[in-house]
This record gives C-alpha cells, sequence and structure tokens, in this order.
C-alpha cells in the first residue's frame, strides 16, 4: 500500500493512544454541578421519576432507570449538562416521549447490568428506593437523561407552510395546535401517537402517510438546532428559511437517525402540508399478491393516496373478535386505503378508477366510506388493530412488533414465506404492513408467563427469522422503528462494515469522549457483540 | 472549562502536530503509477483533452485544466485512482457533466495560480501545447480529474419504481431509456439538460420540478455506492433496496451536496415517479406580490402543479424580441404553471380553480393549453428564456446567473428591493423564478469586453448585493445551483461558524490528507479568504 498509507496507520496508531478519553466517572461531583446549576424543578433524582424515565411505551427491554434527569427548558440548559457530563465523564442520553421501541433512549448504555435493572414499580417502599440508588450511582457508567419534554414552543410561518417548534412538542400537539387557530396546514408525518419531534428526528421514522408523504427524511426538517458534546450550538441552516438551498452537505442529515448519538436536538423548523379532504376505502383479496398488485396500480397511475394499509386474515380475525366494526370482514387479506386530494369530488373519481383495478385483481368490491362517520368507522380498522391483535391470545398477551421492510417487488413472497415460518413457530403473528412501502409489523404475540423479563426463545428466534428473510429479500431490519439496541445484531450484515466503519468514524469525530447515548444503533467497541 | 477540556484541548495539539499530513506532491510517479494501471484509452495527458475539462458549461470562471484525466469505467478504476493519488500526494477531482455553474468541480482547486489558467484554445499548437503542460506539472498542487463519464450503466425495478445507475448517467438519458423500453416512470429531478447522475448528487440542486417533487434531497437518491479515500468502497445501505428503512443516521446524506469534497459516488440507487399527462397555463399581473399571492393560493389547496415559474417584465420583454411566441405577451410579471394529474380532466379541474384564484389576484385572464403542441408553445416561454435574454443586451452578451432563494413570505419584497439595486447599478437583470420554491434567478447581464477574464465589478457588486439581501430576508446565496468556487464567500453569513466547523470536522475525518477536491465548498484552511 506504499509509504503514505504505512506512514498514515502509524500515525493514527500514536494518535489513538493520544485521543481523549472519558475522564473516571464522577458521580458525586457531578451530582453537586447539577444541583448547582438547576433547580429542584428541573433535576430530578428521587426513585419514581428515574422509575418512570427507565421506561419506554411498548419497549420490551427491562426497564433502566437513569441516574438523574435533568428537564432543560431552553438550549443553554442543554449546553449546561453537555458540560457538566463531559466534564464528569458521565453518560448524557436525550429523552422525550419514550415511544422508542427498540430502546433508542434508554438508560445505562448498552447492556445495563443486572443490579442495575429495574425490577418493578418501587411504589412507596423507601428501602428499596435508596438500595436502588446506592446501585445506580455505584455503577461504573452512571446515566444522566436529559428530557427536552417541557421544551414545547411552537412559532408559525403559515404563509412559509414552515413551523419552528422545540422538540418537546409533539406531532399530534402540532396539528392541534394549527387546527384550533383555523389554520389548514398540518405535519403528515404521523409515528407513535405520542411522539415528540426530538425523538421523531432521532429515528427518521413514518407511519401511516409514507406512502402520500415520503418519510421524515423526505424534507419535512428543513433545519435543526443542535447541541453537539463539545459545548457549541449550531443551527444547520444558520438563519435560513428558504424550501430549498443547496450550501454544501446538509449537517441536520446527520442528526435524523442517529438516535441521539451524535447531538442534542433542541429547535427544528419543519414544512407543513395542506390539510385536505380525505376518503377511506377497504377490501380484500384471496391473495397478498392480488393485493400488491392493486396497489402497483394505484401508484402507477399517480394518485395520491396518503395510506396504503394491508391487514392480513388473522388481523381482520382479531378486529371481528373485537366486534368494533358495524359488520364482520371476511378473514383473507384486506387492503385499506385513504385518498387525499383537493375536493372530494377527485377523491371520489380516483376510488372508481380504483375500483376497476381491485376488479381487475380479482377482489372483492370496494367499499368506500360515504361521510366523515364512515371514514372514522372503516379507519377504526387500523387503529384498532394494536388493541384488538391481543384478543387473538387472550389475557396476559405480549407482543414483539417486528419491522421489517422490503421492495414492494418481494412483498408478497415475503408474506407467504414467513407465514411458513409462523407455522413452524407454532406463534400467532398478525400483520399490519404498510403495503404501498413494503413495511410488514408483524405482531408476534404470546401469553407472557409471571415475571417474564424477555421475550421466549421461540419469539426471538422468530423475530431473527423474519428479518434474515427480509434481507434475503433486498430488504432491511427496520422500516421505520429504528435500531436502538434490540436491532443493532442485524446492521453489519445489512449495510456491510464499510458503512458501519463510516458511522463509527464520524460518531468518534463528534463525541471523542464516547458520552452521548453510547452503544445505540452501534455497537461500543469494547462491547463483546 | 474544567480538567477534562483542558486535556481534550492538550491532547488536540498532540494529535494536530501527528496529523497524517499530504506528502510533498511527487507528479512523475503519479504518472508513471497511472500510466501502469490504466490503458491510454483511459487516461488523458493531452492539451486538447485537458483543456476541455478545465471548462465548465456556463460557468464565468476562468477555465483551468488538470494536468491528467483518468476516464473511469468501473468503480475498481476509481478505487486505484484514489490508491495513486493518496500514495503520491496528488488532488483528486471527479468530474462528469461539466455543468456546474460555480465551479464545483474545477481543476487546480481553489484559486488557480495564473500561470495555470487556460487562455484560450490551444488549437494545434505544438508549441503552446508543450509549455502549458510543463506549467501544470509544475504547479504545487497538480491535479488529477476521475471522470464517471463512461459509467453509464443502468438496472431498473419497474414493479419497485427503482433504477440503478451509474454516475455518468443523465437524468435526460435516463428518461429517454426509459420512455424507449415504454416504461411510464420518470425521474423528476431536472437540473441543467446535461447534468450526469454523479455531479447532481454532488450539488443536490433541482429544477423547474421542485414545487411538485421536491429536490434531489427528497428521497429521490436512496442508495449510493462511494469510494472514500481510504480506498474502501461502501453502499450506504448495502443490499437493501426497500423504499423506506432507519438503520441509523443516512451515510448517503453525507455526498449529496458535498460536491465532490468526501467522496466519489459510483452507483445511485434512484427513485423513479409515474410519468403523468401535463399542462401548461400562463398569466400575469400588475406585480410579484399578486403573483406571489396566487401561488399561495394554489399551494394552499393541496393542487400538485409539477412546476410554477415567474418571469419578469424584463424577460418576457426578451421574450417578444425574440418573437418565438404566436403572439406577444404583456411585459409584466408572468406565471408560468404546469400542472400533473392522473388525468387531463383533472388537470382542467385543476386550472378553472386556478383561473378564480387569478382573477381574486387581479391578474389577466389564465391561457391554458389545449393540447400537446399548445402546452409546448407555452413551455417555450420557459426553455427559450437563457436564450432570449441574450437580446437584451445584444452580440457579445454575457451571463452571471444569480440563485438566491428566500422563504415565499418574503419573495415580493426581495424583487421589489432588488429592483431598486439593479436599477442603481445600471445593468440589465431579467428575473426567472421558481416561483413556488421562493427561487430567483437574476440574470446579470453584460456586454463583454474583448480579452475579459473575469465579470464587471459593477456585476460583482450587483450579485453580492442581491445575496446579502436575500440572507437578509431569511434566505439562501444558493437555492440550487451549490457553493463550489464562488459562493464561499457567503456561507459564514448564512449558516454561521458552528455549521462550518462541523462540516470541516467531517472533512477532516473522511479526507484527512485533504486531497479530494480541497478548497471546494469551504475555504481551505490555509487560504486567505
Amino acid at each position: 500500500m506504499g509509504d503514505v498509507h504505512r506512514a498514515r496507520a502509524r500515525t493514527a496508531a500514536v494518535a489513538a493512544q493520544l485521543a481523549p478519553s472519558a475522564p473516571t466517572p464522577a458521580w458525586d461531583a457531578a451530582v453537586a454541578d447539577l444541583k448547582a446549576t438547576f433547580p429542584a424543578s428541573q433535576l430530578s433524582l428521587d426513585l419514581k421519576t428515574r422509575n418512570q424515565h427507565g421506561q419506554s411505551f411498548g419497549s420490551l427491554l427491562p426497564p433502566a432507570p437513569p441516574a438523574a434527569i435533568v428537564h432543560a427548558l431552553s438550549t443553554e440548559d442543554v449546553v449546561q449538562v453537555v458540560r457538566i457530563c463531559s466534564r464528569r465523564g458521565i453518560v448524557l442520553i436525550p429523552t422525550g416521549g419514550r415511544t422508542a421501541l427498540e430502546g433508542q433512549f434508554q438508560a445505562t448504555c448498552c447492556n445495563p447490568p443486572p443490579e442495575e435493572r429495574w425490577n418493578g414499580p418501587a411504589g412507596s417502599d423507601e428501602e428499596g428506593h435508596v438500595e436502588q440508588k446506592k446501585r445506580a450511582t455505584a455503577s461504573s457508567r452512571p446515566t444522566v437523561h436529559v428530557s427536552l419534554s417541557r421544551m414545547q414552543d411552537i412559532r408559525l410561518y403559515e404563509q412559509d407552510f414552515q413551523a419552528v417548534v422545540q422538540p418537546g412538542v409533539g406531532w399530534k400537539s402540532l396539528n392541534e395546535h394549527l387546527a384550533a387557530r383555523g389554520i389548514k396546514l398540518f405535519f403528515p408525518v404521523d409515528p407513535a401517537p405520542g411522539s415528540e419531534f426530538g425523538g421523531m428526528a432521532g429515528v427518521a421514522g413514518s407511519g401511516t402517510n409514507a406512502v402520500g408523504y415520503g418519510t421524515l427524511r423526505a424534507e419535512w426538517i428543513q433545519s435543526l438546532t443542535v447541541v453537539l458534546m463539545d459545548g457549541s450550538v449550531i443551527r444547520t441552516k444558520g438563519a435560513n428559511r428558504a424550501r430549498k438551498s443547496t450550501t454544501g452537505f446538509d449537517t441536520a442529515r446527520l442528526f435524523l437517525g442517529s438516535e441521539g448519538t451524535l447531538g442534542i436536538i433542541t429547535e427544528l423548523t419543519v414544512r407543513l402540508a395542506p390539510v385536505l379532504p380525505l376518503k377511506v376505502a377497504l377490501t380484500s383479496f384471496p391473495t397478498v399478491a392480488q393485493a400488491v398488485s392493486t396497489v402497483v396500480s394505484i401508484l402507477s397511475a399517480g394518485m395520491t393516496p396518503t395510506s396504503l394499509e394491508l391487514l392480513d386474515g388473522t388481523s381482520i380475525h382479531g378486529l371481528n373478535l373485537a366486534k368494533l366494526l358495524p359488520e364482520s370482514l371476511p378473514e383473507e387479506p384486506t387492503v385499506l386505503m385513504r385518498f387525499s386530494n383537493p375536493d372530494d369530488k377527485a377523491n371520489f373519481a380516483n376510488l372508481e378508477i380504483v375500483r376497476g383495478f381491485v376488479r381487475q385483481n380479482g377482489g372483492r368490491d370496494l367499499k368506500v366510506a360515504k361521510n366523515e362517520k364512515e371514514n372514522d368507522d372503516l379507519w377504526t380498522a387500523r387503529k384498532s388493530q394494536y388493541w384488538s391483535q391481543q384478543l387473538l391470545v387472550g389475557e396476559g398477551c405480549r407482543t414483539l412488533i417486528t419491522d421489517v421492510c422490503v421492495p414492494i417487488s418481494r412483498l408478497a413472497e415475503f408474506v407467504s414465506r414467513s407465514d411458513v415460518l409462523v407455522e413452524q413457530s407454532g406463534l400467532v403473528a398478525p400483520i399490519v404492513a404498510h403495503i404501498g412501502d413494503g413495511n410488514v409489523h408483524r405482531a408476534i404475540l404470546w401469553k407472557g408467563a409471571p415475571g417474564e423479563t424477555e421475550p421466549p426463545r421461540a419469539v426471538e428466534k422468530l423475530a431473527k427469522q423474519l428479518v434474515e428473510l427480509a434481507q434475503e429479500l433486498e430488504g432491511t431490519c427496520a422500516g421505520e422503528h429504528g435500531i436502538g439496541l434490540t436491532k443493532r445484531k442485524y446492521l453489519r450484515a445489512e449495510l456491510g462494515e464499510g458503512t458501519l466503519a463510516l458511522m463509527r468514524t464520524v460518531k468518534r469525530a463528534l463525541d471523542p469522549l464516547n458520552l452521548l447515548n453510547p452503544g445505540k444503533v452501534l455497537f461500543d467497541e469494547d462491547e463483546s457483540v
């Protein structure tokens, strides 16, 4: 490789020896700094609040409380926390709506040692409280959560279809804020209802509207204010709010999807879309292949559905058990569609064409909602699906939601081959898929045993098989829920060593002490994988 | 700042002393390596080809020929060039369609010393040839161009609305390739007609369709194969071709807009859109404010125009002089629209509503194209605008195309205040704007003097004033043409020191020897700014 490469390797080796490394964690000094900096109302050290922050809704990981929570009210607060944690060698994790499913913002980084795990609510058990606190502070990597949830300012630029929001604002709150003011704009990317913008940008996910509006990466986030681990504050686009710009690589894109490992987002400039009349329709098909073929026809025709959702026969069985719909549906692959056009006349015109596609593909007659109420009724099938699935297993039902995504041309094959895997596993695993994007959520269901802290082996095995099948079919392990802790093991096979190395290079350049949400997305280098 | 920060600063200082630096350029050895590696058909050392590659169509910078051009045929070829240039300390610049306007891919990096500038075609003047070659090779930073233009493979995944293209494919060629096969899909982002995908990704620009389809950053590029300066090859998404994924930050986004400074793109997975019927319409208004107000109404109604273009009275005067249209148009702010829907019935329905908006805003009656020919005739007004503008100044007309973009709420103010600046300058500067995005191109025109190598001071001054005005109005210096060499001076004021520092950090991490297209986007650290 020649002299230069040898020289570079030597230099790198020497530099590595000299590279900054985190100081020995000094927890007591950090707590003293935090207490000196923040009023009691912004600093939680009590077990009850820490336990609350140790959980993420819907995540199957054992809860892990942080050692302290700082409730930031401003960018300057975040800068202060960053400085204290850097100085004292304390791990720092941003947190918000706590809806991440893969452990993205969970405390104590990678693999919390067993003695640090939270083993159920401590309630008012004062002894337990003290005991647990001691353990956490004795950990070799005590963790501070900086919660952004209290940062909830919204600034609107209606004519520019823009809002500037703080990270604690939820997409639903923003939309309610707009509706309450009679402004006919909304933020169209719809992940979990409790998601806040900071975490949404961190995961860069999507929801039911991605087929129409794209994911969070489709220019919905125009600029970010970010606190970096050296304590500096950047606005990725400066004061520029224009719809387009080409001023070098877009540094905001580093933080979208980085799951809080590269910087802490304290403000977001987001783009809004006009609110349009929606029209929901539903039909079903003998096979998933026929459903896929119909969806490809709809997309090829250039129509603008916001959502194209698939529920399989098992999911529909759950819905029928729940008796939520006016009448039972045939228990076969069912496509729910939501169309969006400037007026309902155009929606109906679209749906007449869709009716033809459905017929050509052997589907049942298309049910089209005639009014707002029927829209809501039909959409209930989608909204209640998580809840109604539980009925398939009954009391004590637990759920592992998988999140693969495949090219639409491989979707029918994915479903049929994964049906075989489910059958072999003996488990129940209904499908809800964002069929227009090829994003398939099989919810693996089982009856949880008392005291169970992690999913049974058969569940883990099926989840792994589904990922491997998706990757074989040119798909991904993570369509919209991100990587966090639980999907890291699949990443090398999917992205290749080169891409991982590049991600590590960027991480090291931005967080040389590896204090910011370490061990998320990528394994820490000292972890045995 | 405490011990840790001091320790880090010390470590950084020591590391900087040890940091790899480019070896003394060894040009003769590099040429020997290149000759040993590539056949003569892939290596150009002759002045004629070098001169061709020293120019960029439409750029006002003095041409600057590279010292050699390698015509890559494969990713492996690019790896070989990277290795040779790294080993020998040679500056390496990727190149393609050479349509970049701001000197993005120009040879000899930042400020070519005068003796290296190309002073007109050498023709067959053998003495000049030798002379020039000597000078180039004597430069302290000899430059190799790696041209990607011969890499033109296209692979289609029709059902997935995807194409995998090599960087030498142009967006127009891809669309012709699809049309020739009867495939009703196209790539909708439309920068300069000669643009190739490698350079398009490098600049991350857009064109007339951005109001409907977004810019290149709106998920049109799904994955990249990139050669990094350590010789490694990454595929940013691995084998994953799914429509969506959330596998950490999207490393492809580092390269979009980085103008060839971070890696060399050798393959792109791009998304396609369905070809739909288009309908063009045109109207004009007494003032730009009324035109803007109409456009905001159209966008608020949720219609899907592909394009909303503004030509000012001066531009229309040029068109009238050119007599390209069946009849003269009123010389006042004119809006050209192109609507796109699944069928023409929907297009006409949209345009009936638009007719109302136009009337409410005091515009003239909307002219709607009745058929394909009338579509083309009306669109001529947009397509011929660059050419017809020249008539405003006459023979010897030269043009500096400006590229600011402002929030649409500030657009009318930008136009009226910039009209005053133009008036003061005594120059002619017609407007063509992508009004839906707030992206205003004022083309500053003047009669070039013989032997002129750069724009007159009055032209430079006006260009600078327009940028400063846009930045004052929360806009950008570069809506879609990128930064290159010519816009670097505006970047600090716009993005702030923090964002620039972050860009530098990433650049250093990926190209520690600073050999890959150095001095583009950001000033080199040793340049006097």
